[in-house]
């Protein structure tokens, strides 16, 4: 694999757990670790909006880097979110991740004020001109509060380590103006559970997901027959998971892998506040739906 | 074919040509329609938003129904669009489809009041209790000015001869929330044109389209791919009028087509004011983009 | 007044009652007329969204424009919306409204089709060259699907006989805005019921309103308080009368302003399909509201 | 005035200042809050939006905290930001405001992950039991991410020591009903600069804004002029600043003030990256509003 696009396939997401007393579960966390990586995922993406980055401290954030790389030992590549509000902190957690052995990092341009393109442009290429490892720019406008256009996307590139894309709009279409904008050679990635089947239609290269805490399998081989033209084997399989997918992102990454996960007998820790859990009948919801998408389903 | 759901893969929508003096031209658009049938397309949707029904009499419409049958011919079914403001209009028109032998009508719920969930089943309803063929329900809430929810078109289903479904929010999520809705034994239709692959991958059982007026053998094949399960023969047709795609629907359906068939030389009549003809900016990059999508792509 | 801008303060929009075999009922319409201007209107507009416009034919629209002006009988100037999706059906009410002697005429561009902002230019101004009474360009994206920005607005003014703008957005800044760009010599009036008090604080030169067939003293009283600068006093009289303007806003002016008038004793006659009477429910809601509205307040 | 509502007419915000080596500037920062009392201010609100308080570490905020009410000495209330992404992060700012003097703390409900109203209930209700000063909640979805309808600011009305609401959706119908919600008694502040006019028009009982950093007297004498409800002087007043505040708005508070105090001859210190200063036709741009600002302008 080329050493500039070190991410291809599934690309997992953790949660972050929480001990009672509202610190960072290391134990909890490494483990959660450990089974995305035995389960399948083709990489590890600590500290995403699942690892709920924005709600933790500085060294809360190194820990989970360091320890993310300590348990994956070099199995799969790992891409760390080092995004911050401020340049200055962006660079900081940057610099930590590359020298912890990060495949790569991401970057969101999280924002309070909206920023020009001019802002996100040099806070990009501030962070770039800091660390060696490529970066993968990520445009979420419901989480980062600002969405990047095409034509922002495609001048980042510019920038000679921001070799990958993260796109999140929800929106297909924009996945596709990209990859008309961008040429079939760049790399991007959907970061839209739901849209899973229509972005590798589109030509995506991996699918960055929280979904493998859950049901692993079943996201890799939809990957895995997409990658075999396998198209009515593709759309069974992305039925049969698609109710999770939506039920996933309607209430919250964090909240409902965590739920999802004690549901399976898996330790998951707290959430930190102001996150909640899941009500009861949500969990019972998401019990239901995890039910329904073991059962064996006939090719449509 | 089951004949409660009379189309699959191509149906094609003729633009209404006017002559100088503002009135319908059906010579040309005899001709037009007879190119639509012999280039291949699957069904022939007279009397849609590219066929400006709104701004039609009924008499007009009438005609165009008429004429469109006897070119026609039998060779292909047709769907004729019988959509008016007032609910008494539309099953005026429906029924004189029936009798001129259409396959099946659409009918979107036109607005200018904004209508109640029960208020378009009841306007539905009573359309069907007036006819016998079935019926193609159309969301499209960007022309209608109305948005129905997949439980609301679930609720369509359960008057008879509605059998079909023709989404056009151009959101992929909604179709596949219909499809996991509805089931796999129900036709739904694609009517967003940026979506053909995307949806054509989540399962739908056409594509509603005005680009066969300018591209048939692109779009038939982009289908007949799909259909083979020889995905990246079809990503590569879809990028290589992915760009068309985007530009007719940008610059309006009516408006685009006509000047498109004008640069391949064809007669395409007049506009009915308030529509007015492209720019010619505009006409230069619609030649500069037909020039690139005859150019043969190479498989990505 | 200037003969040019023959409107300010209350002006009133009739809703259009039907027969039970859906005819317009012309003689219960004359007396619903009669009323708004015996109650204090300062203005009466037939034929608008109220009056379901784009529900009636050619021959229903020309005799409701007669009924109105030989009610009123020049006791206050009459607005006759003039509108049609197609330039030549604007050209041909227009003319009909002017010879019936209105004092001017209303045009929302109607759309099904985007229109872009030349085509709007155009159809107004080949509305306008047709007649000679002063025209009131009407913004509604909400109804008429087409949202006419402040510098198109200002370019229509550059039609001679354009001397009024009706903007019902809903957002007063886009009012702030208009009355900025056009300065304070442009006649603007507020078309969103809500925003009664927010527009006359902007400087609004009248409210066009469907409320006086219900509540005509407390719409009238209001644009009174805010003439003499009797800022509390017109608060008070808003609030008193907020949640009436809310609900008719939310249920369709034409449903609730019937399903109010029956309550009140009125003779309404029914609405046209698809539109249906308001539920028992709603009925009640609203029953409620207008006896809450009746009740004194003491200035706030 | 009552201590549980401590604030009324204007509330200015003072921008933070920083270093050339990315340091607060607290001797700038300190002039500027001293020229905002005297000019006339009601109330000074540190650590807002305009403070860039997303930016800046516990640290800072702290030492921005103990220099306002040390400057402000008293004269007028201090109304402290105190929002944080965790909730234990707005107890510790808040515990620290209080202890430092503020009259009142102000908490917007920062997202990443959208949050349930029960999150943001509960988010509340623990800030609130660890203090004894009131409370002013922010609605912000623009900044903050989350949209804050009147029925969960009503409920968190339910909660002792939140006493005040600050609406900033820029939407004069969500604050009316608010009003028609709360009743009149309870106060609400407008934080839409664009609304000062139609918000103390709806009953606003102050205006919370960035503007008299630039322009003092002419919002100190909106605010008298619609206390002795002069609205042609009002109206008047209002439209002379209305030009600044739409710029100061859409280019962004922290960028566009420092623009403005630089061209008024005042230092006004560094932003803090990623925001970048207004470009050079940006910053004519404002001068040339200033400059018309100024001039007198006829009662219209």
């Amino acid at each position: 694999m080329n050493s500039n696009v070190p991410f291809r396939g599934i690309i997992a997401y953790p949660i972050t757990p929480f001990t009672a007393d509202n610190a960072v579960d290391l134990p909890t966390y490494r483990r959660l670790v450990e089974r995305l990586v035995t389960s399948g995922s083709h990489g590890i993406a600590p500290l995403g909006s699942t690892g709920v980055l924005p709600y933790l401290t500085d060294e809360e954030r190194d820990a989970i880097t360091e320890a993310t790389l300590q348990q994956v030992a070099g199995r799969v590549p790992v891409l760390v979110g080092v995004s911050h509000l401020t340049t200055t902190g962006v660079v900081r957690h940057a610099r930590f991740a590359e020298q912890a052995g990060a495949a790569a990092v991401m970057v969101i341009p999280m924002s309070y004020w909206k920023l020009t393109d001019d802002e996100i442009f040099r806070h990009y290429d501030r962070v770039a001109s800091a660390i060696s490892v490529p970066i993968m720019a990520y445009n979420n406008p419901a989480t980062g509060g600002l969405d990047m256009s095409p034509a922002l996307l495609k001048r980042l590139l510019e920038i000679p380590n921001i070799t990958m894309i993260k796109e999140s709009t929800g929106d297909v279409q924009r996945m596709q103006a990209l990859r008309q904008l961008l040429g079939e050679d760049v790399a991007f990635y959907n970061g839209s559970n739901p849209l899973a089947l229509a972005a590798f239609a589109a030509g995506a290269t991996g699918w960055c997901t929280a979904a493998p805490n859950l049901i692993p399998e079943l996201n890799v081989d939809l990957y895995k027959a997409m990658q075999r033209q396998d198209l009515a084997t593709a759309r069974q399989l992305f039925y049969q998971q698609f109710e999770l997918l939506q039920f996933i992102v309607a209430k919250g990454l964090p909240r409902a892998i965590r739920a999802g996960l004690q549901l399976q007998g898996q330790e998951a820790g707290e959430l930190r506040a102001p996150l909640q859990p899941l009500s009861k009948a949500e969990q019972q919801e998401l019990g239901s739906i995890l039910e329904r998408v073991q059962l064996p389903v006939s090719v449509g």
